[in-house]
């Protein structure tokens, strides 16, 4: 962490992280975000049917108190998923405890969750370690780059991003950490969340819950909804947005240049969490175009997103345009296969469904060698667009899901 | 083949393949199947909204006779698709020059075409070989599995199954004969086709093609709509039932015998194709009962058959059922996650959405080393249910799939 991101922090947050010992590996696995007051909350979960046990804690929490959150207390090394009954102690458990710790009340403590799905999570490691973690605490860079190491599980580097803003003459900061990169394929609902992206933005504007909410929703949508490693969506994805107010800047449901930098952050953090995703060796911007309405391009961008042959092709650079004919196709969205085109970055592969003639293999592998690279697909129907970020499907991604448990 | 498959091959019909020159490899890529007469015919297609141009031909020239095929042509190595006017162009000239060589019109002819898309098809190396190919043309076994070989591409095993059947004292025949081992999750249609699964059934039985197009629908059902090794529908598939009449034994619509030997048939052939899937290790046969409905049920199985972290998981016979859970709850089929039961084989793994009090985790490792297992899902909902085939995804899948054209 550089001197710089010192100004970067919002202010009314302190930071830290410990070991609980709930990951094999012994590292730090247990996070907190403490609000100096109940913060202004607005969260998004995950759209699959089967969450986990926090995920219940943390609507019911939200809905008793209208949106205020005091303590974030996540744990990496066990989702606290499908663990019926204990699993849902185990998370109120730790709610009490921590309310006790940092005097707050119960509901005002929103435990998340990330790691292996169906194994009981053992609540008291991370209540014996509650009065370790408060002792630490602190507003710096480094304790808030603690939390973004302690919450990592199968990721390789930390995902940070931050925005500073000057509105009325004061600086308003926003800030955010998030882990995933496995079960990566979020499909974020205001009422839901899925297993194991989890994302907490922290901005000390002073918002109400219901703005916030509604500034969450869009810059979701543009961020993490648009994104995928493998296409499974978790049972733990959660999006935690709070904001402290302790910069004395109020901001409303109107305010474009806040709600464009929040926007940014997401989509910063995003695409980071999709460079690290399981075994990744290239990223890949699909740009959909052309479609009848945004919704179809969107199934167009995850039905290519989605396609083993189609990220299989990618890992090994091959110009295989043929299978991204074959995902469209069955995208279900509204196609005339005669008048498709393909771009890989400028250059042209596919004109009017057929070989363009210009194309060259070779000139097309050595693009598609680039660590990153763009794909544009024009369908030529209408103005439906998207743009969708995801990655190659490789032998590493086999080896790290073949043997996650065992 | 053994001696007692001389007595397996339909009557009316005569085979044979030659090396046209579509694959690398220089193995035979070019197979015929012609029927004495032009025989009774049904056919099924993918429902990839982009279908190959042979597609599309068969299915003007079904429309055109009625019902009634002469002569299958079938190439591998290029599977005719994305080629535009040319990939039309190539696909009439062979049905042209075929109905020259064989006497017949050129709408009897079907075509089908298995292998890369997006390259043009050069129809003149099929053209060239019709006349060596025609002097090769037999009845034997020997014949019939020259058509099994040729038609393969990534397969490693040839796929064929055989049913016998006395009826009114004499004896009545099928045999089909098939190729498929990625890009498979067929969904066939009775009005289009998708890319890799080619079928063939052939039967002595005397069957109008309305009745032959209702039991092939049937079969197609609970055979080649429940398989699925990586969910990538292709622009290709096609199953097409043919009946010579040669038997001499008239089947109507409500013969439950011959449309349960064709069920069985069907069946045997998906499964083969199931294990003989792009770099397989592990066949799962996946039992879902109590959902509301069998299409639920075919939901469940589905989200669970294309989800890469379950299939990686199989990969290592690692027994992470929360990566179940998780796919069941993302499947949109209705379910009380608390009242989930799983098991493998015998071994009970889940009880009401958590894990059961037996579980051994060894005992259920060793069970998934098996080449072969099942995996059964109680949603306790209703009385919907299905059984679906599919496979693990390993890192041979990737190997295979990353360096197809290059």
């Amino acid at each position: 962490m550089s001197d710089i991101s010192q100004f970067l922090i919002p202010a009314g947050f302190r930071f830290a992280a410990t070991t609980a010992g709930l990951k094999p590996s012994g590292r730090p696995d247990f996070a907190m975000i403490v609000a100096d007051e109940a913060a202004s909350a607005a969260a998004m979960y995950t759209a699959n049917r089967i969450t986990a046990a926090p995920l219940t804690v943390d609507k019911a929490n939200m809905a008793a108190t209208g949106g205020r959150v005091r303590v974030v207390a996540i744990n990496a090394g066990n989702a606290n998923c499908a663990a019926g009954q204990a699993g849902l102690d185990a998370a109120y458990a730790t709610c009490n405890a921590a309310a006790i710790e940092f005097g707050c009340t119960p509901d005002e403590v929103f435990p998340s969750s990330t790691g292996i799905i169906g194994v009981p999570l053992p609540a008291e490691k991370l209540i014996s370690a509650l009065p370790r973690i408060k002792a630490a605490l602190g507003a710096e860079s480094d304790h808030f780059q603690q939390v973004a190491q302690a919450i990592l599980t199968t990721d390789l580097v930390e995902k940070t991003a931050f925005a500073r803003l000057s509105i009325e003459g004061k600086e308003v900061r926003i800030a955010a950490v998030g882990k995933g990169s496995g079960m990566i394929h979020p499909r974020l609902v205001t009422a839901v969340p899925h297993a194991t992206m989890l994302v907490y933005i922290l901005t000390d504007a002073e918002i109400e819950p219901a703005v916030l909410q509604s500034m969450l929703d869009s810059a979701v949508n543009v961020g993490f909804n648009r994104i995928s490693v493998d296409g499974d969506t978790s049972t733990n994805d959660t999006v935690l947005l709070l904001a402290s107010g302790a910069s004395g800047v109020k901001i409303d449901a109107d305010h474009r240049e806040f709600a464009a930098a929040l926007k940014l952050v997401a989509t910063s953090l995003a695409r980071q969490i999709v460079a690290d995703g399981e075994g990744v060796k290239h990223v890949v911007e699909l740009q959909i175009q052309g479609a009848t309405s945004d919704a179809d391009a969107l199934k167009v961008a995850k039905y290519i997103a989605h396609s083993p042959l189609v990220k299989t092709a990618w890992a090994g650079s091959d110009p295989n345009w043929g299978r991204l004919m074959a995902a469209i196709g069955n995208s279900g969205a509204e196609i005339d296969p005669e008048r498709i085109d393909i771009w890989f970055g400028d250059l042209r592969i596919c004109r009017d469904g057929g070989r363009a003639v210009e194309l060259d293999q070779a000139a097309a592998h050595a693009y598609l060698l680039q660590s990153e690279f763009s794909i544009r697909i024009e369908l030529n129907q209408g103005d439906g667009s998207c743009i969708f970020w995801t990655t190659d499907l490789t032998a590493e991604y086999v080896r790290i899901n073949a043997d996650y448990s065992t």
